[in-house]
């Protein structure tokens, strides 16, 4: 089968390889639609995460290895023991790669699993024709979800379990910081718990027209300081919930400066590098930094947005790629245009 | 009357001055004890909050001012309009002041008013012969808590006010970083909200016989690694909730680094200089950074574990000075003896 491997910075090589097998408790699926995440950028532009000489903590794989894990597709071949799942099931799934005996594990908390590992990191993943999945981590794909719109629901995921950790948001006034395709996540989670009014803040005037669509108000955070929107736009009270989405230090000052006392704040961002905290303004009003790592269940919330309408995948899709071309119009295009993109999927199988 | 007045960074001047009047709602108090804080340090040694130019965003107030807020007393005037105290009262207060209307003071959270300040830094304070205060602030000292021990409540307050922010942590593995009175107080609020084992790790060995007595165990991070500690004493689980109470960028990480998946840290520590944090670790795990100002009706529940025997203050009072002997005694030994020094009181009215 075809499959993009990864073999070292910014060299993803499309090759054949062997079908991969399900073992006891794993499904083979075959894959219609992937996306790529920041997370495959990463590994495309480095710092990587693949193992290339220490083994994988939770696998023991090292590179080469397939990349991707947000996708859709179709299951093809049930491993010895998978019990409620059929051939033919249409299915999208949750790529985290867990022990499944530690603590985290055992308390349903397995996106936080002390070996946690993901597909496309710690082992082969679904920028392939083929992707085998542990049956547990799946989810079906609703009636009226198409599989193009199913493979963007994983990253919509990451914002609902964000604003699930936060606990009761409704009718808070949220702001978020940074709207590539996570602060998108986040702006419809926060949307969908019944949030008050959101504001959201980015660079150019990319997302405008698509959170004023959802409700949402946007700002250009080039032309418009951020700071002294928010204290006018909240009449001087700032913000309950403010998502950083961004990884930086400046966004993660400005995260705090515009939170009110006892705000929570949710980091979403991945920090390239390690930032300096204000912790004395964290502290002096009993502001509270929540953190959030991908997603347990909540990709089956995403799908029942999807289906029932709140969401709207197209609108979330910029541009469309094969595996054949994924290097040049995909990494290299998204290196070139990032902000113009929110989601670039890659058609595998559904032709 | 006798009043300790900061005129500026060690130059802590005793001097006679005008005796307070109360205002409407206030209360005038003789006060019997008074409590030297980390605070109180800080305005001696600097950086100060006391204001000297810039006029108290609440009280308009600037220096020279009566420093304190730790304390216990009795009353001896009401102001106009106080109702459910008299005259003889033995009482002790949360040293706040509070602006009463904005969103946190009308929520029950003043100690993060938006104009918050402090009696002794925003306000005549505690350390003199007489000091008034909001009746809303007051705090009756129960039949069988002295006066001196009462004067020990408000940092003990500290704790379980940080403790509560925390939620259910019964049964739970804590770390205290840091055994000063801050960090006691945090150790004592979680061994009585039902904390299941704690651990405290300090430098040398003063509060070893002290932790241990309270059913703790003491760990000297001169002599142990702390990191390597943790893993052993909780089989390689690590800790469920981390008080880091220092306020320095490598107990931070530290706090980080000995913290189990999905744990609470709980940020107590002032921090002299803004820390570098390791967000990439805080998030992989959904590490979760609380912080904590102060506390709101706490004082309650520190007389009630005195009144109850839960908690012996002599055992925190290492040390008495009189107004006298405040700056050579009391100021000028903690510099020199800080860490042997848990409470030092300042005996003032109580003979
Ligand atoms: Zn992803
Ligand atoms: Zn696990
Ligand atoms: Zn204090
Ligand atoms: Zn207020």
């Amino acid at each position: 089968m075809k499959a993009a491997v990864w073999h070292g910075y910014k060299d993803i090589r499309i090759e054949e390889v062997k079908e991969p097998s399900p073992k006891p408790g794993q499904v083979k699926i075959k894959v219609d639609w992937a996306g790529i995440c920041g997370t495959d950028r990463h590994e495309y532009e480095g710092p990587n995460f693949i193992p290339v000489k220490k083994p994988h903590r939770l696998t023991g794989r090292v590179a080469p290895l397939t990349i991707g894990h947000e996708f859709s597709g179709e299951i093809v071949e049930l491993g010895e023991g998978v019990e409620g799942w059929n051939v033919g099931d249409k299915v999208t799934a949750n790529g985290s790669l867990t022990c499944g005996v530690c603590e985290a594990c055992r308390s349903g908390r397995y996106n936080i699993c002390q070996k946690l590992g993901f597909l496309g990191v710690g082992d082969d993943g679904a920028f392939a024709d083929y992707v085998v999945v542990e049956a547990a981590k799946l989810f079906a794909i609703p009636e009226g979800v198409s599989q193009r719109h199913a493979a963007v629901a994983e990253p919509l995921a990451c914002g609902i379990h964000a604003t699930n950790l936060l606990g009761d948001i409704k009718g808070k006034d949220v702001v978020v910081i940074g709207p590539g395709i996570i602060g998108l996540s986040a702006f419809l989670g926060a949307k969908y718990a019944g949030a008050g009014r959101i504001l959201v803040s980015g660079i150019g005037d990319y997302r405008k027209e698509l959170i004023e669509k959802y409700g949402g108000t946007y700002v250009d955070a080039s032309k418009t300081d951020l700071e002294s929107f928010v204290q006018q736009w909240s009449d001087g009270r700032l913000a309950d919930v403010v998502y950083e989405c961004i990884g930086a230090e400046q966004t993660l000052d400005q995260a705090i400066r515009i939170s009110k006392p006892g705000a929570k704040l949710m980091i979403m961002g991945v920090f390239g590098k390690k930032p300096v905290i204000d912790m004395n303004t964290l502290q002096e009003a009993e502001r509270v930094l929540y953190t959030s790592q991908a997603h347990v269940n909540e990709i089956a919330t995403a799908l029942e947005y999807m289906k029932e309408g709140k969401i709207n995948a197209d609108e979330l899709i910029t541009r469309e790629v094969t595996l054949d071309t994924l290097v040049d119009d995909g990494f290299e295009y998204l290196i070139q245009h990032g902000p113009e993109n929110i989601k670039v999927l890659i058609r595998i199988g559904e032709k």
